[in-house]
């Protein structure tokens, strides 16, 4: 069906998306894959042509859009070239909203160019060893001495962690009994005393990006890095989940939508017991059911970023999409590998890279337990 | 999330039939499963307060509404108070079409306030003993003698067989090589010498539908009763194909929807060891999954009726939301179901109902198979 | 593959038990469906052939057979004749195994050559309104009067409840803090003053099958009608349901594998677009898949009837085979039914009825969460 | 349940499997990554203790073993020990029998015990760019010149194909209206004029098994090489296929027990929100779920090696066990990893890689879709 959130500004973005990606990213994926770790020159590249400041106000150096629209015309190029590029999508979807809602503007002054401009790159520090998803659970502490946080612990899971310059890290700078209480955002910048990267963590897919374990021992974050109120963290983390979550809706679905066009092509081409393996009923019913399903999730996801636009989403209909999305885009894209056969299974085949990026969709961003938990809530379960 | 095609005019006609099926429908189903039929009155009384007319124009005693969201709007009343009623909405949603687009001003004048009022509510008869949704396979035969068609053969599994005076049938007219080829619709008067119904067949659900056997036996037809075109048949089946399936597709996710809100509301009630069977991680899990799915199918049937509005919905789209509605609400309803327990299995629960209900929405108005016969056309396999 | 477990015994039992059906039930199916009860007379020429009581020892008339195994080839004759025949397997595979372990000598000599002839037909009276399968929660009472209890509480979902004589009945003889003990079977009879039948619950399926309320008020049960010690009903239950599970899970696996046979009949016979239906690839692949989990299932089935037969069958691998057999028989049968389209939905053609009969499977003799439940317990979880 | 198949000496073998793994091959497991090539020193020392030839008759350096079940008991360790091994199952379970079936006494004595010591590993080349599964559709052509066969052609996704010194190829060496017919086996050894290895294809999983594209230029096979008669590949190929496919069923099986016991573990370890990971329903039900597929996974598996060891696993069965197996160790593995959250994306977690490995099952020796298409045979489809 005919989209209702794409015009000609989305289709011009889309074509300078992919020919910058031909032509600065696709050669360099298998260098990339060795390091484990996308070269920051890149990012610096994609920041100059405006890819990662979209949403940040052109006095900013950014590209003054209000709209996720534009973030997701450059996810679904991105995808669409079969990269997942997940620590790029984390600097623009997930963390430049916190930086936007919250910096004051000294500090909009500081970081927002940078940011914009892909000098600086940045992340997200949740996760601990031990706790996941659960920001209740949290052991990181902050403590406060005069004008700076002294702050200690560990993170994981962190992506883009090992390329990030300024990172957003939940602290704990209270105890409270409500244990959602006494959270902080504080902006830890790469060259503090303190600060270290530790492994990075080695995948079953997404191979490029990294995924950090980070360290924090006695680094002193002065007042002036604390993002927002102390002690807001959770209602301001809760707040900007939706949109997180939207970002990897719509990575399932480009992804899904990709994967069905690669296999259609391959069973149109490949040639089984002398018939083509398009004709055989199987390949068809297989690759309809997938096409059906990714049609709902897409007009899912549509109506859903239109709400986040508009600001009404709703955070059990955000994790209604990221959960319908996700699990979809898993059985859409295994459905799809099987008619590959034993190529599927070649890591040369982006069908095969699919597969395997495609494993922590249900995972990342809040699991499905976790979506189904508050949709559950929703309901009044 | 926000609907974006209701507003003021169908929370009205949404309540008046609410009130209507309270008052006129519930109270005499019991007598109608009996009977194994709706009583005529009852549309009759549909009809005066103007349910079946919708998108009949006023000047036939119709609503003029082009719209397919009022019909819409009906059909989620009824579902909602569990009436399935497919044959009534096989003669607003599926039939209605062909005399609204083919009719000559002649034929509208003479049957378009009949089926507007309830008067006269029609069938359609494509399926044949033997045959399904082949339309290519079709024996029945209408044979031109001067002024009219002497009409011959049997059809099957005719929605409001039973009730309907106007029955629109599907008669191959000549032998062409292309057997699509060579198929005209005539509209037979259930009081024509030579027309009889047959069982009523006993289904596994839909108690009080009315499924119906029809026979043909040298029924002279006048030429007057033609609908379009000689030979026209299989492009105007379908060209409103899609409307049909939307109808199924709309009745699935309202009985999805519907399913899912009594099953919230009996594990809320329902104790068991000592809890409340809301309190138990898979009663939520397996709600929330649903409540995930009847969304995104929510969305999708969204997005396609503003399209069929448009004049924009393909055959393909239309295929991939009856496909993913009707196979969504199968597992749905299932697993609310479940819920249920013993309960579940007790005719008297509406969710009993619905399992048996829900069955034919995948196989009627063309099967899951159909459906993915088509999509995988579209995608050129 | 081969089987492990029948003999030529079986095979001659299996034969007598066809020719029985064919003679003595399929003609009376449409009366016992109408009166939605078998008629008694049924249950007594049953008896005469020995079907009832195979594991009854040949002193009161059984067949002394202490293998499952003869129980198994009586139930997968009658679902081969479409039959599911509930209430006599219960009789048989349920109840009859209380009588035997827990009778004394006089109480063997005055009830089982009837339950053996047919004369008197049983029935388990746990479930009561508001508690399903939660023993703990019972709160039908027995208070000791001397000789006699006096016995109150109702009771639902009895399969039998109608056409029983003999009704073992789960009381609360003494409030416990663990609320599993003070339970205690007696043996109602139905001509005991205070006992009645309260409705015939009407079920979506097996529709010839009595499902009962049951109503105690008062009733006198003299002490010698106690099965077994007083407060013990508890471990007796939960020793006896292997037998009970697996006697569902053959009626499982039994179904699942005539539906296929019924379906692939029908696809070889039945022509779509001038194809035989069993030349698509789809109806192949469907029909494959079914009959690789059916043998999946059938191969477990043996392995456990041979452990039960040496008295080895675990609890939770009982509750495996239910698992996993009544969920293969869901899943089978839908797919089977798809594969009839329209015909499917007619309650004439076998596989409808199967449809509805299998939905109670996963929730009956232990609901499919109460499965999942027993099974992680041995799990450690 | 208890398993029906194994005694005492396979708990012994058992042991000494598990001990030599553990100091042999899972030191060394990084090293083969890196490599993406065993150690062929391993498949010596594998030899050296029997474990290659368990097969082959004592008199050619064998186990002398005709049972499957101590192939089966070897493969179980190795998966246990998170060891998929598969060159090293090829060379046993699906290489061996060709020799044992075919050669005659000269060929035995030459090949034989290099095949039981390790010295010479053996790999199949069937499959060919372009053509998968289908032998019919076979190009690789050996042409007779006297004493020996010109073999030319290319193979690809030989499993074992780089550390293979002897090599079964299926050639055509003449063109029959029946292209089944007209195959042969011939044995290539790798120091053969014009025989090289292409590419070690690098998969998605199992990294350490080389699959190697394997070029014929001219090699000049003597007739001595040919296995069996001139002509007679296809039935020789389809009546071994029954070992090659109960090989992959059992990996999966084995697989599968294997990651609900380290799931188990980790929801017993893992605490969130406060509470362990194994005390929320959802990680109960799952598990419960998964070991229930299991058993009926394993019971099958069982009974096929009763029958294929008494020479009576049909084709179709062999099937059955192979689609069940590897389709059910697909839903398991998938579901168990979701339990792990974002360590179950982490390559040093056994979950991840058995993900990565798993998905080749429901492929490499026959994929699921041709498995269908025979089990539909079977059925009459």
């Amino acid at each position: 069906m005919r989209s209702t959130i794409y015009g000609p500004d989305h289709d011009l973005l889309r074509k300078t998306t992919r020919d910058f990606l031909q032509r600065e990213a696709i050669p360099r994926v298998p260098q990339w894959e060795k390091a484990r770790l996308v070269d920051p020159e890149f990012y610096r590249k994609a920041g100059e042509i405006g890819l990662l400041g979209l949403q940040i106000p052109e006095e900013y150096g950014g590209g003054g859009q209000h709209s996720f629209t534009y973030n997701m015309t450059v996810a679904e190029e991105m995808i669409n070239a079969h990269l997942q590029m997940s620590p790029m999508r984390v600097h623009t979807d997930v963390v430049l909203p916190y930086f936007l809602s919250y910096c004051d503007p000294s500090q909009a002054a500081r970081w927002l160019p940078a940011l914009a401009s892909g000098a600086k790159m940045s992340a997200i520090a949740m996760s601990e060893p031990g706790t996941g998803s659960d920001l209740s659970g949290m052991s990181t502490t902050a403590t406060r001495h005069g004008d700076h946080y002294v702050l200690n612990g560990a993170k994981t899971f962190i992506s883009g962690g090992i390329n990030a310059s300024l990172i957003v890290v939940v602290a704990r700078t209270s105890q409270e009994e409500d244990r959602r209480g006494g959270l902080t955002l504080l902006v830890v910048e790469s060259d503090m005393p303190g600060y270290s990267t530790g492994r990075n963590l080695e995948k079953i897919g997404m191979k490029y990006a990294d995924t950090a374990e980070l360290s924090f021992v006695d680094v002193h974050v002065p007042v002036e890095n604390r993002l927002g109120e102390e002690g807001a963290a959770f209602q301001y983390l809760t707040s900007n989940l939706a949109q997180e979550r939207l970002s990897v809706a719509l990575g399932a679905v480009a992804m899904a939508r990709s994967a069905i066009e690669v296999t259609v092509q391959y069973v149109k081409d490949r040639k089984v017991f002398g018939k083509s393996l398009s004709s055989f009923q199987n390949s068809k019913f297989q690759l309809a059911a997938a096409s059906a399903e990714v049609t709902a999730a897409d007009c899912m996801l549509q109506h859903a970023v239109q709400e986040l636009d508009a600001g009404c989403l709703s955070g059990d209909d955000a994790a209604r999409v990221k959960l319908f999305c996700s699990e979809m885009q898993g059985r859409t894209i295994d459905s799809c590998l099987q008619l590959f056969g034993g190529y599927g299974y070649m890591a040369e085949y982006p069908i095969a890279r699919m597969y395997t990026d495609a494993r922590i969709s249900r995972i990342y961003g809040g699991s499905s337990e976790i979506m189904k938990t508050i949709i559950a809530k929703s309901l009044g379960l």
